[in-house]
């Protein structure tokens, strides 16, 4: 089979899967998590798999992306790029991102090339018989460490019976959703997704944590809930417990102002999030952390070119998750394994998604001590399980989510609920 | 043919061939430049080619670096890279980069690194069918345009019959120099190597070029020979005239000061001319155009990856060229090709060469209106004529140079000449 194929036919299949109330700085997840697979077949018969997010706004774009890299060589991602530009000409919406509201700045054109991106590599793997991390640059490490990803919630959605998880909402319940977590995955690093309840309760949590796991790095992210100044309060009180904190306040600025002032590296995925933001955030020292994400930085070559600005810029690497199903797993390790740099462990919601609920075909993707395996069969390693699909983009039609809105779901259930930032 | 191959052997051939006596800051070409070919084999029978320095420092690191990678996998680019940093460990000489003096802190890994990957990705290309342009994002030009690169130069060499060439040593002798040179190759933009005569002997040589070629890019590179002071009235001397000027003065903060002043950009092959200088290069604003080599840039990848720092950061590309032969052509060309925004002509010392000295067998990299054709065939596209190869290699033990040294070779001609920097 000849390694130079070219793009036949796209198809873009929204997908829900059922999702925990899982609380943030703007509301708390809904009932399903909506998602789109982009299947790209060639004329030689092969298929590649993306995923990426499913909002109503971005399926469009997707689609008048599909029209145009129809004909492009798998191989020729330039080309792949510039047909995805010249499909956004004139679009000037924004949002549309599956980050509800978090992120606004991140770029629409890589955002869109990143699932055609992702499948192109799962062809030219499939037509060589090399895995993408190989296409990458090689493996440096056969396995990939994730982080146990803790989030405040309630034991159920409003109206629904309580889920296996239960409540979380004190250090007490932190605690032991971490003890869960940890035993079911064996994670090392912890992140306490923060932002939620106000900073001396999420400070109490995190020493909670830092009390009950000993040696396990720790890691807060309120989304940006905080001032500066109370980030600069929590910072300090934090010395020494946190490996690092991520996005306590908004904007590059904010973000260098406490950077200047708190011992721990700051991380990022909302004042860094594209090419365009990395030049003020190095030229204003705001963060020595950028969480990557493939989905939003324009897919695993332009992931990697984030990774050696990093590198270049003295800078580190952790891995932004939006809540993802196997074929984003799939990508994200097979990045993390091909990006030296990339030695803090990776962010995932895995653990919050029902394991009957996926696209791909089971027993791939499987933790062990805190890490999945990368896949060394040839592409991204998972197989599309077409029943599901079908099924879960029946959900996708039933749930009626169009667009992620966590803050529109808190209001629906507190009308009192005011989105405010900063909060604190 | 499986894709994924592993490196079985390494070959590394000292060559040189025939030089003019053409004029720099440092000294004068000598008769023969000399370079080492890298010819990499695989366990399944593929062999791919690598070009780069002949200098012995270099020789005998990329002879140690050729025991380290026997049994890496062509892909594995990453552990190309750690196995040639292992190779280097202890290793703390300076210079062997071939560069007469001109540059010191390129990084000894990247340059070392460089022909090895090339070769891997020539391997690959020839193991999938695909040209290297293809495995670097896929060529978004099928003609890679070059400039005409002027030299002031003597008759011919001392003792030797006049070359073909004569001489150039005043406005005159450049503009009929860059006459015959467009007549031959078409060439549009113009380089004139400069920091030879007093400055304002070289602002009358490009002048003279600016009104016998109307319309066409000129650049000016006196590799440092100015202090600010002088660059900057150069600089503003020359506004309108120069597309962009080149190295007027050494170091980043000096490059700093004249970028301030001057008009045009500045561009660089001296101050900014590895991974751990574009962070100051970019902090003090130094430069707006950064001529990439991936002889010293660590490759075809990482090469690559300089292009993208700089479209995030709001620099610009050129291409720098030292005399090289046929493989290192094939290899500029391929990244040329792929790399979007490198859209100045790049530089290269090729008319320069006797046609008749190459290693690579003729008729595949050949000039048409200034620019080369990207080649589509598998890997580079050149294959190794072994018989010159031989000759070339005989040619490097007669010719007795075993180091790049134009001063050396300066002083021998003239005792009274002393490298001074910078000199005006
Ligand atoms: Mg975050
Ligand atoms: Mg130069």
């Amino acid at each position: 089979m000849p390694a130079s194929q070219r793009i036949s036919a796209v198809e873009v299949t929204p997908v829900a899967f059922r999702d925990l109330p899982l609380l943030n700085s703007v509301g708390v997840h809904e009932p399903f998590a909506i998602r789109a697979i982009v299947e790209v077949r060639t004329d030689e018969g092969l298929t590649g798999l993306g995923e990426t997010y499913g909002d109503s706004l971005h399926l469009d774009r997707l689609r008048r992306a599909a029209e145009l890299v129809a004909g492009a060589d798998v191989w020729d991602l330039n080309g792949l790029a510039r047909r995805v530009r010249t499909s956004l000409e004139g679009d000037t919406g924004s949002g549309g991102h599956g980050m509800a509201g978090m992120v606004t700045s991140s770029s629409t054109a890589d955002t869109v090339l990143s699932p055609f991106e992702v499948a192109c590599l799962d062809i030219q793997g499939k037509a060589t018989g090399l895995p993408v991390s190989s296409l990458l640059g090689g493996a440096v490490r056969d396995r990939v460490e994730y982080s146990a990803y803790l989030f405040y919630k309630w034991a159920g959605h409003p109206g629904a019976e309580p889920d296996a998880w239960g409540a979380a909402l004190d250090p007490d319940g932190i605690v032991t959703q971490a003890k869960r977590m940890i035993a079911d995955f064996g994670f090392s690093a912890i992140k306490l997704k923060g932002g939620v309840f106000e900073p001396d309760a999420e400070i109490a949590a995190v020493e909670a944590l830092a009390e009950a796991f000993p040696g396990h790095p720790l890691r807060l992210d309120p989304n940006g809930a905080w001032t500066p100044r109370t980030s600069i309060r929590v910072g300090r009180r934090l010395d020494g417990i946190l490996e690092y904190l991520e996005d306590p306040t908004s904007g590059i600025a904010g973000m260098a102002e406490v950077a200047r002032a708190v011992p721990m590296p700051l991380a990022t995925n909302m004042c860094v999030v594209g090419f365009a933001d990395l030049e003020p955030g190095i030229r204003q020292d705001a963060v020595r952390v950028v969480l990557s994400d493939h989905h939003f930085w324009g897919g695993l070559h332009r992931s990697r070119l984030l990774a050696g600005i990093c590198e270049t810029f003295g800078m580190s690497l952790s891995m932004h998750s939006n809540s993802h199903l196997g074929v984003s797993l799939a990508a994200m390790t097979h990045l993390a394994a091909a990006t030296p740099d990339l030695t803090y462990a990776c962010d995932t919601h895995w653990p919050w998604k029902d394991p009957e609920e996926d696209v791909v075909r089971p027993g791939v993707l499987t933790f062990a001590e805190g890490a999945v395996a990368v896949p060394t069969t040839p592409g991204l390693g998972v197989e599309l399980d077409r029943d599901k699909l079908g099924a879960l983009h029946e959900q996708y039609l039933r749930s009626g989510i169009r667009r992620r809105d966590d803050t529109g779901y808190m209001k629906r259930i507190d009308p009192g609920y005011e989105l405010v930032k900063p909060r604190w």
